[in-house]
Parts: structure tokens; C-alpha cells; sequence
């Protein structure tokens, strides 16, 4: 394992030197699954302190302790940019923590609106999606996760300065061209498969830091539209 | 039933009351399972006679009858875009041609390369999962889906004038923008999960009709660039 194809995201600081004690799960898939021993390598990340390579330094059925060697790959943060989405099926919603950690958003915050089929998620599930699809995609920082908000209370207390990219799906035909220049912080809002209530759209409307976006003349499934969204915003305003 | 929520794909001419006969599996979805009834409503589509409203002429537990009585929508044809990609895992192969249907391409075109896991795919279930996408995004046209082809012989007898956008994953920080007034039919190209050997990378580089492009600092799974590169050509050439 000399190769260190393995990526752990670990909560601990990491620097040249530090010490890393694995929990009970990390212990068993590099000891008991991966079987690395004594001296084998892995990469280690933990959200701000970049890539390491470290080494096994103690190796037991119930703990272990890792030895970090050298950064491998500096703190790489994505642009300030959140994502609110409307949960939806299971599958879909992982999907979704997936692929915007991949595209590179800094925060993702689960909203309830009038169509919302949860009224609740499990934050600590989607957290863990977020950091197994960093583990996975080679990020070095994992999105927070939050837990699910109301829409309505999130507008009503909405920062001044921070836009929001709305996936309109009444405008079919309207290109919207983002400002390439602009450099004010953004989130994409993207509702459930039901669209937005009237109430929800006037209000939406109404809000003055939102900029609707047309995603084309099909119909999009609300996962399809979370990733069309991301893309053109990190392609125009991003660091693509 | 009379609001005509199912949508359902026919092999079946459609227009001004036409007759149009169910297969067994139709049969069974529309009268055992969603308890369909004489003068009932359905929406039909067979990928180029538009969509049309029909109602259930006669019904039994193994055959069915259905004339068609307005169109609702016109024929809405993609452009011509092709997607190539090679295969991976089951689910996110269906996800690819899900997104892809969704997005909108005429045609799909499943590629081995170098590194591609399968050597074979079930051309018939993935053509049944573009049906199904079409379906359920309100679409009228299925894009066609290929069997497997070897990116090599594709790339020997390859039409001049369709233009290949490469995702290039060696490219990570060089923006390419595409010319928004091209007119020329395109092909999307997705590599496996382990990238294009050096090979089949210097090949593509010295093909003419080939444009590079980057998706950002970021390592994308292969379904993630899928949704990501069609997106940014419907955006700049295609029909949003």
C-alpha cells in the first residue's frame, strides 16, 4: 500500500509529524478490510488542513494511530457558493450531496417548502454523503451540511448582499446570462418536484437578491436541475 | 382520470383518431395497476407524432384498445448532440441516460475504451431507460441508444463534420469557451472512470473534429461530467 490509493477524511488536525488516532470504524476498514499494516500509507484530509500522506504507526482489532508524513496537496476551498434544495427521494437527495461537493459548493442547506414531501432529514446521513463523495472525488474540504429549514424563515432573515440563482421552471425559453464579473457571494435554489406554491413564487418574486434562471425547454427532474445549476454557475462565476 | 396524468410511450403511429392497440405490459400498468376505465385518459407518444390525449376505447386483462383524440403537444425534437460516454457501473450508467433524455440528445452511443470495465451492455434495457426518462420529463422524442461501440473504430470512420467536445480531465484550469454562433452537429465525449489510457489520449488529441474542454479544478465522476458538459453545451449551443 506504499501507493496510497486510500483517502480517510479524519477529524483531527493534521501537520508534519501529528499523531492521528482512528476511531472504531476507520480502524476497521484500513486493519480488518484494507488490511494495511505496519509503515503502509494513506491519505488523510480533514477540511482545512489539506492532503497528508501518513503512515501506519499502531495497529490493533480495535484502534490504531497514524503518523502524518507530508502534504500532498494543499487546502483547496470551493467558491462561496451554498446550495438550498427541497429534499426528495432518498436516492436523489444523496445524489444531490454527491455531485455538489464534486462541483464544488461551500454549504448545503436542505429547505422545506409548501411541496416538500420530508418535513424532516437526517442530517448526520447526508454529512456523512458529503464526506464520503469528497473522500471519493479528491477534495480536500467537505460542504456543511445543514439541517432542513423553512423557506420562508430562511428568506425572511436572507443576508443583503448574498444572491440566489432560482431554477424557475415557468421560464422555458429566456436566457439568462450571468454577469462574469460579479463577485458577491451566491446560492442556487433549486425546489422539490412539485415546483413552488403561487405564495412561494410571488414571494421568491419579490425578493430582491434572487435571479431566476431558465434551465431549457424539457422538463428537469429536481437532481438533474440541482446539477445543470451548479455547472453553469461554477462555468460563468466560479473557478472552473 | 380524466386530467390524462400518465404519460406512456407507444411503438404506434398517432393522429386523429387512430386506433391504437396495447401491448401486454401496457395493458397490465393501465388497467391493473392505475384501474383505468372505459372513456378514461391517457397521454401517448411514440417519439415523433408529438403528444396526444387518448382514451380507452375497450379494455380487458390482456389486451386493450386506445384512439387517440387531440394532440396536445407538438413534436419537440433535441438537437442533433450525441452522447458518447463509456459504461460504468449499472446505476450510474442509468443515470447518465437518464440526464442524458432529460437534457435533451438525439443520440446515445455507449463506447469502449482502454479502461472501460464492461465489454458488453443490455442495449435494450438502456434504450427502456431513455423511453422511461422521456416519460417522465414530459419529453416527445427518445434519443436512440446504440449497442457498445470501440471508441477507436468510431473514431476510424468518423464524419468530418461533427465536432467531439472532449471532456479532458488533464485540463483542469483552462477555460474554453465554445463558439456560440456554431452550427455544426456535435458529439459529447465521457471517459471512463479511470481516464483515457495515453494512447487513445494522443489519438483524440490529433483527431481535427475534437474540442477539449476543462470541468474545473475538481476530479468529476464520469456521471457528474456527463450532466455537466451537456449542460454547458445546451447552455452556449444548444436550445436553452
Amino acid at each position: 500500500m506504499s501507493d496510497a490509493k486510500i483517502r480517510l477524511y479524519v477529524e483531527h488536525p493534521l501537520a508534519q509529524g501529528q499523531a492521528v488516532p482512528l476511531n472504531a470504524n476507520q480502524t476497521h476498514y484500513l486493519f480488518s478490510v484494507m488490511r494495511l499494516t505496519q509503515d503502509d500509507s494513506v491519505l488523510l484530509f480533514n477540511g482545512y488542513d489539506g492532503e497528508w500522506r501518513a503512515t501506519v504507526k499502531q495497529s490493533s482489532k480495535r484502534s490504531g494511530i497514524l503518523i502524518c508524513a507530508e502534504q500532498t496537496r494543499p487546502l483547496q476551498l470551493p467558491p462561496d457558493l451554498w446550495l438550498l434544495f427541497a429534499p426528495i427521494k432518498r436516492i436523489r437527495t444523496n445524489f444531490i450531496i454527491e455531485k455538489a461537493t464534486e462541483l464544488g459548493v461551500s454549504h448545503i442547506i436542505p429547505v422545506q417548502t409548501r411541496y416538500t414531501n420530508s418535513d424532516r432529514v437526517r442530517q448526520d446521513r447526508l454529512q456523512a454523503h458529503a464526506v464520503e463523495a469528497s473522500e471519493q472525488c479528491g477534495g480536500t474540504y467537505v460542504p456543511k451540511v445543514s439541517d432542513l429549514q423553512q423557506l420562508d424563515q430562511l428568506l425572511a432573515t436572507w443576508q443583503a448582499n448574498r444572491r440566489i440563482l432560482w431554477c424557475d421552471e415557468t421560464l422555458t425559453n429566456t436566457r439568462t446570462r450571468l454577469d462574469t464579473k460579479d463577485q458577491t457571494p451566491w446560492a442556487i435554489l433549486i425546489g422539490p418536484e412539485g415546483g413552488f406554491s403561487a405564495d412561494e413564487a410571488k414571494r421568491l418574486r419579490a425578493t430582491p437578491q434572487i435571479t431566476p434562471i431558465s434551465l431549457g425547454p424539457r422538463i428537469l427532474r429536481a437532481d438533474t436541475a440541482a446539477v445543470a445549476a451548479l455547472t453553469l454557475w461554477q462555468s460563468t462565476l466560479g473557478d472552473w
